[in-house]
């Protein structure tokens, strides 16, 4: 983004605007509030893809009635520490972090919680409920399924999700957040290099001759991007899928991408107490132990720092917190007229 | 493998010979025999790594006092289905099978369970407890950590443990099991390149020069294997080691390294109940509908199948089974001479 094409909007005004728009859709103001926060902290983090970027595209899935205002989600079955509900298609969000709320309250009674959530909505940035959780004092394992878009290893079509998966637990007074989608660059992630004319750092995926390659354009064309490890991260979206699926009682990815929008997905929130495992400062000496050794890496480049998964998104946020979050001005225009 | 340097034995004959060299070790009978029952499946699934050409490293671990033969899991803290045991240095396959039985007790009480075990040892191939787990009806999740072999991801040293991580379920009689390490490549499957004087299908690492390459020796000299999807494997390697430490109150990775052998492992058991889900011929079916689905993508070579993981281990049991296991002449000999 060059200096003239974007604004710096600060937080609080872009959460209001966003609250405003929700309010004329029907939200509560309660829901209105949470659903606008999360939309604005995803872009103080710096993940403006699953923030503001995406904010006008989840207006369009409400005036098309693909997300639900008022809905709740609604429990189907529960065993001990697993619990099944029903997402009854709300706004992604909220029905996330309600399920992330009630697997940490299992978590509390049994140890260890698991809620799987069927007929959901796309939850935005996974990381969300990992930060949600882990500043709460929980380890988190989450997944999500999506629509179809990468093959499976060895095929041409894209019958496989992108289905992100998040692994977070408490750090200092913030969190370590891994949130990482199946594919080594997300559709959008392209689509932005496209438009810089900049190519992948790595190999993102095949082009229509069926070699890899890091140009963008390329792959966009021949829609195979990339999984993560080549056969093993096409492995593992398969399985999260299946889990999601079988756990909820939901939709798999070849049924989400039959219909003509990205509505009803799967999604499985697992919740560990670690103070129900002893000294929870003896717990935080040992984390800091691994980080500290792994920040002593010696970095091929010794400018650079190594940094732990979520480590970059606490920059993002001092820097968005103090100079307001950077917003390209034809998004914001677009939002204002919302 | 040429026809000249193998020779085919049959599982029955290996699993004789490995219980003999263990009741020799000092291994109980039933205890012998189930530790030689492990290497041998793991030879007839065709994971020969992890089965018979791994077994004179494991007698040797038992040799050198690491590896302690009547050693069995304790329980060190319990709180509903979250349980904290102590390997106590026990064979690593012995009380992994152990810790999945276990936590496969603590699902059917709580419909989740999680069993975190410290100071245990390599348990070869983590596909072992997912097809235990799977074939008694549970879908399951478990990962170990390792000693450093990997750098942080920008980084040059190894910090990083290849710290496989398994994902289970039933399918039909049989099981669909990931067993993925974080590394592209294990040093293992490279030096077999070397000296079958082969390239790598896709890179699988850096030359000393910072460059990636396919060429397994090259990265063998520059000991800089490639995280499956570059910075996103090295940070499920980071969060899975940070997971199975604090979660058994084990070791993590950079402890492990500055010992002088692989020991002291932490790994992490979860399952869940399915059937408290409800139907579970509901569930096959749905699980069916997947790999319906998923088989039925279009292959970019029309030779190929698609298979999902595991799929390929069943046609190898059906043929090591039939045949016998190929296993090297040199290591049958190291190992009659054991």
């Amino acid at each position: 983004m060059t200096e003239n094409n974007f604004t710096l909007i600060p937080p609080q005004q872009m959460q209001e605007r966003f609250a405003t728009i929700l309010l004329k859709l029907g939200f509560t103001e309660e829901r209105a509030t949470a659903c606008a926060a999360i939309f604005t902290a995803n872009s103080v983090d710096g993940i403006y893809t699953h923030g503001v970027n995406r904010f006008p595209r989840f207006v369009q899935y409400v005036k098309d009635g693909c997300v639900l205002p008022h809905a709740v989600p609604t429990l189907k079955s529960k065993f001990g520490g697993l619990e099944q509900w029903d997402g009854n298609l709300g706004p992604g969000p909220l029905n996330a972090v309600y399920a992330t709320d009630t697997v940490m309250q299992l978590a509390q009674q049994y140890g260890i919680g698991c809620v799987a959530l069927a007929n959901t909505n796309h939850w935005m940035r996974g990381g969300t409920y990992g930060w949600q959780a882990a500043k709460a004092g929980f380890v988190f394992i989450g997944f999500t399924n999506t629509t179809g878009i990468m093959p499976a290893w060895g095929a041409i079509d894209a019958k496989l999700g992108n289905n992100p998966m998040v692994i977070a637990l408490p750090y200092k007074n913030e969190a370590i957040v891994l949130d990482m989608a199946m594919s080594q660059y997300s559709y959008g992630a392209m689509e932005l290099s496209v438009l810089r004319n900049e190519k992948l750092p790595v190999p993102g995926g095949y082009n229509t001759g069926g070699e890899l390659t890091n140009d963008p354009a390329e792959i966009l064309a021949s829609k195979r991007p990339l999984p993560i490890g080549y056969w093993k991260g096409a492995g593992l979206s398969l399985l999260l899928d299946i889990l999601a699926t079988i756990l909820s009682g939901g939709l798999p990815v070849h049924e989400i991408a039959a219909k003509e929008v990205e509505a009803g997905l799967s999604q499985v929130f697992i919740a560990i107490d670690i103070s129900k495992l002893g000294n929870l400062s003896l717990i935080a000496k040992t984390v800091e132990g691994i980080i500290d050794d792994y920040h002593q890496s010696i970095a091929v480049d010794a400018s650079q720092k190594i940094t732990y998964p979520g480590e970059r998104v606490l920059q993002n946020r001092e820097r968005n917190l103090a100079n307001g979050i950077p917003v390209l001005n034809k998004v914001w225009k677009e939002i204002m007229e919302l």
